[in-house]
Order: structure tokens, then C-alpha cells, then sequence
């Protein structure tokens, strides 16, 4: 076994559901923080320093004695939690990764001369509080940590609730420059979310773009009142508007080669023989650039518009999260690519540069001025956010052996 | 206060919201078990002799001494659950009336010679596991035991575990054929919902009959994946297909003068950035003529399968409970009309007879056999299954009145 199969094998069954074989770690749960232990621990075990930081990000610190703490440091990571369901892959592959990079460097022995970081950001799916990258953001200062304490879970608690409840301080959430200046260089190894890899034969490839993409609610508003009795003429039926804004929102992405996609609805009060009076509904929308997005966007808002008037109820469209374009550091980005060929570690002289459509704190971090960049493991099938994401074990040592490559070439 | 107001009072906290005001009595529940406390209570308050029946209906029974007990008993009342924030008035109405048409009749000295019982049916909306009328289809043997034990409530437990939880016997449920034999006549008194009694200017009406009505579960299936990620042409979102299958109900309904809901939707795994595997949506339809129903939620399921067709999903239409068109006992509805008029409790000489497209437990025992009954009260907006459902304390009355004359009528 190798140091990645063991350390994944510890981390595979924690908050995995018996039923779905799919993932729920959630923000400040139970299975999000039993992952948390296991960083812990696994960085205690290594000799790290570990923090949690004012945002509840986690930090594991090698900070080789004579190297000045204050040096730009080399930071590699992801996050542990999920989507509801979700696969194993997705964020937790950046962060074992990291450890068995950091092992693999350390048996080869490199010794840096600046600090190297490991980092698994906090609630980066957003799928309990519905804000994506939620740590990255708050350190950042792209949330504001009044709005997020405010931010009610899908349990009905306030994140502010729910961090004190697990022991976390609320009162500290907010932007973190001193510890975003540390940041030399931030690395993210991630599942390919797409088969581009697959497409083009190759274990691991290097990141490109991001899309600039945006979560919004759909509030769907009508009066709640009895499905036999009530005449279909008297109704203010809400599920309606939403029924026309789901249709509309899949014509309009086909038509801009954009995504977008209501994966989300809550109905209220949700019984069989009750017509609705509210319809909540989450849009993700992405597209290849920011006109293109606003316009998806504009158009299944003026469709739930057009669909509430006819169907005499209300709808509001509020926006939860935006992020613009990004483009990686082009010298990095280079650089990485160049490493990982160089190093014969993937199997392959080919190394692609892909663009994805998925947010990342990678991301986050770019737009606040960090020099990121991100690595990509092929994905046999393309899928994530569902049980049924997967690598192959190979293509994932594969992956930490790129990584070590990396970051042995950037503490040169 | 009237005898009716000071029982309203008592029974009118339990189970409402605090937030939405509506009412969530659900089938063993705590607050369902708070309103069985207190027919209980109210029950041996009056002398009267309280069962519980194997099919956790409650009974309560007056037979005065010399009266023979298997004697054709005159059954009143009606139900004391609620739908998700329901309003407060349909079901509860006929069981606190019931009570105090009691007081009334035997303040006026009227002593039956045959047995008189206070019933309140269980679980009648079928808000918790699905099935509309459950207690009064278990005991006329339209809902198989094995079925009913096995049906999976919105919090993932069974009626049977919910049932064990609580104290009751799951193993009891079964048809009841001696009990529905000791049924001379059921009389349900419930509110109306509709506005035919506000039309009319009349505070009291009584059913003619209800239309034919089912509830269908309608699956959809695709396949989870990540929503920035997945490009359109790759996807199995079911979210479309139920939706063509939403506006395919709401315009079928309108065609054919029906009515179609889709009232309550579970969507696996629910979150904003994945595509969902599954979407469950059920259909409550309802018609004037069975061959119009039958029309119509065809044409749904067509839709449906249309909808997933196109969108490379599966859609599954199973039928969850079917009630056929119920004409009331011609004879007794128009002995009940007379006795209302001649009472002149009503403030009015006009009893008008009206169609319903509501299912009641009068009409599971009517389509059993029994000779069944109903009144309704006016209700001024014609809202019901709502916060919003209400009726004014003066037709309330007007109602206990109506009930205590049909009694005393039939008990002649």
C-alpha cells in the first residue's frame, strides 16, 4: 500500500451513507468534523503545526527549523466536505494527496527554505449554508461574516448557530490578509470534473479557467389552498412559475452552450392534496464568459417572471453567490505543466490544459491575488457530485507523484 | 361562551405553528397524540365510554342504560389531523360540533333508544405516509394491513415503527366488518371548501356527493452529477421531465374542468450544484365522472413519459389511493336537509346541496355500505388546507345547531 492508499482508506468511510453509497459531510456536522480529526491527526503525526483558522479553515504547518516563518509560503490542499451524496473524490483527493506529496518529498529528502502549508478550506460545496467556498470567501473578504453567521442551513440553524454548537467561535469569521500575504503559492489537486483527460489519454493535466458561474434563489410565491377543491381558475398555484423557469433555464443554457440547472427546491407546506404557497428554487448557472452568464441569467428570471404573471403569483430573484472569470497565472500554470512532464511522474510527456466550469477555492484565492494554481486527475467517467464519481487508484498515485514533482520543482 | 367555544379553545393550540400559524397534526405525532388526549378527555368528561379501535379510530359511545348495544348506532364526527400547515377548521370542526351537539340534545332531554358514538377517524389527510383516509380504508378494508404497516412516512419510519413508537399495535390493523355493522348512519359534519355557501348566503349545506379522486406517486429517474461540469447534452436531469409533466397536469385540468396538483416533491440528493438523480412528485387529481379522471391523469403520465423521453430519464407512475365517485344516500341527505329547514337553527330556510371534489372518511364509509351523511359550514373565503382556512363563530354555531336537530331527528 502506499502512503495515499492508506491515509485514503482511513478517510473513505467517514460520513459515506449506508443507503446511497454517497457522502454527507456537511459544514460543522458530524461527519465534516470526524474528517476534520482525521487532518488533525494525520498532520500531528507528520510533525505539522496544525490551526484552525478565524474562518475554521485547517492548516498544517512544516516549517523546517532555520526557515524564516515569514517567507512566502508554498501552500497545497482542498477541502473534505460534500455535496449532498456526493463522491469520494471530490476535495478529499487534493488533501490526502497533499500528505502523501509532503511524504514523498520529505523520503526523497527535500528540504525547503521557506514554509510549506497544507490546507483543507471549510465548507467549500456550501450545500448546508448555500454559499460555495464558504471559507475561502470569508478570508478573503468576498463574504461578509455578518451575512454568513445570518445564513440559515437547510436544518433550520444559522451557521452561527451551528459553529457555536460544535465550539467554534462565529464572533471571529472574517477577512484574514495577514494570513493571504503568508501565501506564496497556492497548488490545488482536484478530481477532473469532465473527461477531458479521458478524452486525451492522460492521468493528470493542469487547469486553465474557471467559468464565471453564480448560485441563485427563486422565491416562488402563491396561496396555499385545497387541490380538490380549489377551481383552477381561483388558484395562485407557485409550483407552476417554477415548472416554466426549470424548462426555460435548460432551453436557454442549450441554446448559449452555457450550464444551468435547478437541483435544489424546497416546497412549502409540500402536502399531496395542498396547492403550494411557496416554491423555493436554487438556479446554478456557468457560462464560458460574464455576458453570456448574465444573459442565461436574465432569461430564466424574465421566464419565472413571465410564468408567475400568467399563473397570477409572485417571484423574486435574489442572487447568493457570483464569481467572475478567472484565469490561473499563466507563468505558473507553465511552470507546473513543465515540472510534471519533466518528472516522468504521470506516464505521459503529454500534460493538458484544461478550462472547467466547477468553482474552486483555487479560484477564490486567484481573485484575491494569489498566485494558484491547480492540478486535475483523470476521471474515467466524468461524473462528480454523485456516488458514481471515481479514479482509478493508479491514475491517483499517478496524481501524487505530479504533485510531489510540483512542488519539489517550486522550492528550488 | 357557548359549549362549542369553550372546546374550540381548548383544542385550537395544539400542533399550530408558530411561525406560519398553520396546523401540523400528523399521524402519531406529538401533537396528533395531544388532540386524541383530549377527545379522551372530553369524551369521559361526558360519561361517554372511550375505545380505541384496532385501526387506531377513536370511538366514543353512549348507550344509556337499557338501550340495546348492538342496537344500530348513529355515528357523528370527523377527523383531528391536518395537512402540512393546514387550517384549523377541517376536521377538528365536526369533532368539537360533535361534542357539542351532545351537550345540546341531552340538555334538551332527548334520551336515545339506540346507541349514539363520537368518532374521530385516523390519519384522514394522509399527510405523514401518503394515503389519504387511512383509519376509515383499514377498517373497510380498502387498505390492505401489510400495505398500510409498510407505508414509509416523510421522516424515513414506517406507520408500523411510528405506530409501535407511539404504543399502538401494528399487528391489530385489519378490516373491522362488525364495527361497520353496528353503523346505522354517519353524519360528518366538516367545513365547506368552496364557496357554494357563500353564493348562496346560507350557513349550512348539505353533500350531494364527492367526485371521483386518486393520488398518484409520480418517479423520476436520471443521473446525479456536478452541475457546472456536466455540458447540457450529457445530462439525465429529471427535474425537466417533471416539470413538462407540472404544466401538462395544470393545463389538463384546465381542458377537461378537473382538477391536478402537484403539491409535494422530494428531490434526491437536493443540492444547488448537482444535477439530481431523482425526483418524486405526487399527482392528487380529481374529476366529476371517473372517465374524465382516468382521461386526465393519462394524459399526465404521458406527458411524463414524453418529458423523460427527451430528456434520457425514466419516469415511474404508481398509484398511491383511488377513491371512486360517491353519491350520498339520496333518502337520508334529503331527511337531514328537512330536519336542518324545520329546525330553523340555521337563520335560514335554504339548505343548499352541494357537490365536493374533497375526500372524506364519510365517503370511504358511504362506499362501504353504510348510510352516510354530510353538512357543511360556510366558509367566507373557500380557502381550506391553509393558515388561511377559517369560519366565523356565529356559523360554527349555526352548525352545532344543524348537527343537534339532524341527531335528534334520526334519533326519533
Amino acid at each position: 500500500m502506499t502512503t495515499f492508499d492508506t491515509l485514503w482508506a482511513q478517510l473513505e468511510p467517514i460520513g459515506r451513507h449506508p443507503q446511497t453509497g454517497g457522502y454527507r459531510r456537511y459544514a460543522f456536522d458530524a461527519a465534516e468534523l470526524e474528517c476534520r480529526e482525521w487532518f488533525v491527526a494525520t498532520a500531528t503525526d507528520r510533525g505539522l503545526d496544525v490551526e484552525t483558522d478565524r474562518n475554521t479553515n485547517l492548516w498544517a504547518w512544516w516549517v523546517p527549523a532555520g526557515v524564516d516563518p515569514a517567507a512566502p509560503a508554498l501552500v497545497i490542499g482542498s477541502h473534505l466536505d460534500s455535496v449532498p451524496d456526493g463522491g469520494a473524490f471530490d476535495g478529499p483527493l487534493g488533501v490526502v494527496s497533499a500528505f502523501a506529496a509532503l511524504d514523498a518529498i520529505r523520503e526523497h529528502g527535500v528540504r525547503p527554505d521557506r514554509p510549506v502549508a497544507l490546507v483543507a478550506f471549510a465548507d467549500e460545496e456550501g450545500a448546508r449554508f448555500g454559499i460555495a467556498c464558504a471559507g475561502s470567501r470569508l478570508m478573503t473578504g468576498r463574504l461578509a461574516p455578518e451575512k454568513a453567521r445570518s445564513l440559515l442551513g437547510r436544518d433550520g440553524r444559522t451557521m452561527a448557530e451551528a459553529m457555536t454548537a460544535q465550539g467554534f467561535d462565529p464572533s471571529a469569521l472574517g477577512p484574514d490578509p495577514e494570513r493571504i500575504a503568508r501565501i506564496g503559492e497556492f497548488v490545488e489537486l482536484h478530481i477532473e470534473q469532465g473527461r477531458h483527460l479521458v478524452d486525451q489519454s492522460a492521468a493528470v493535466g493542469v487547469a486553465e479557467s474557471i467559468w464565471p458561474h453564480g448560485r441563485y434563489r427563486l422565491t416562488f410565491t402563491g396561496v396555499a389552498d385545497h387541490a380538490g377543491t380549489t377551481r383552477m381558475q381561483d388558484r395562485h398555484d407557485p409550483m407552476l412559475a417554477y415548472a416554466h423557469a426549470a424548462i426555460a433555464a435548460d432551453g436557454a443554457a442549450r441554446d448559449s452552450g452555457s450550464r444551468a440547472t435547478f437541483g435544489r427546491i424546497e416546497v412549502e407546506p409540500n402536502g399531496t392534496n395542498a396547492i403550494p404557497s411557496t416554491v423555493r428554487a436554487w438556479l446554478d448557472a456557468r457560462a464560458a464568459d460574464q455576458s453570456t452568464l448574465d444573459a442565461l441569467v436574465d432569461r430564466v428570471a424574465r421566464s419565472a417572471a413571465d410564468g408567475a404573471l400568467v399563473s397570477g403569483t409572485q417571484v423574486e430573484v435574489s442572487t447568493e453567490s457570483t464569481t467572475p472569470l478567472l484565469t490561473f497565472d499563466i507563468a505558473l500554470r507553465d511552470r507546473i505543466a513543465a515540472a510534471v512532464r519533466a518528472s516522468g511522474t504521470t506516464g505521459g510527456s503529454h500534460v493538458p490544459v484544461l478550462p472547467t466550469a466547477a468553482g474552486h477555492d483555487a479560484g477564490i484565492l486567484a481573485n484575491a491575488g494569489v498566485r494558484t494554481a491547480m492540478l486535475f486527475v483523470r476521471n474515467p467517467t466524468g461524473v462528480s457530485h454523485s456516488p458514481a464519481e471515481t479514479a482509478e487508484p493508479d491514475d491517483c498515485n499517478l496524481g501524487v507523484g505530479a504533485l510531489a514533482a510540483v512542488v519539489t520543482d517550486l522550492l528550488r
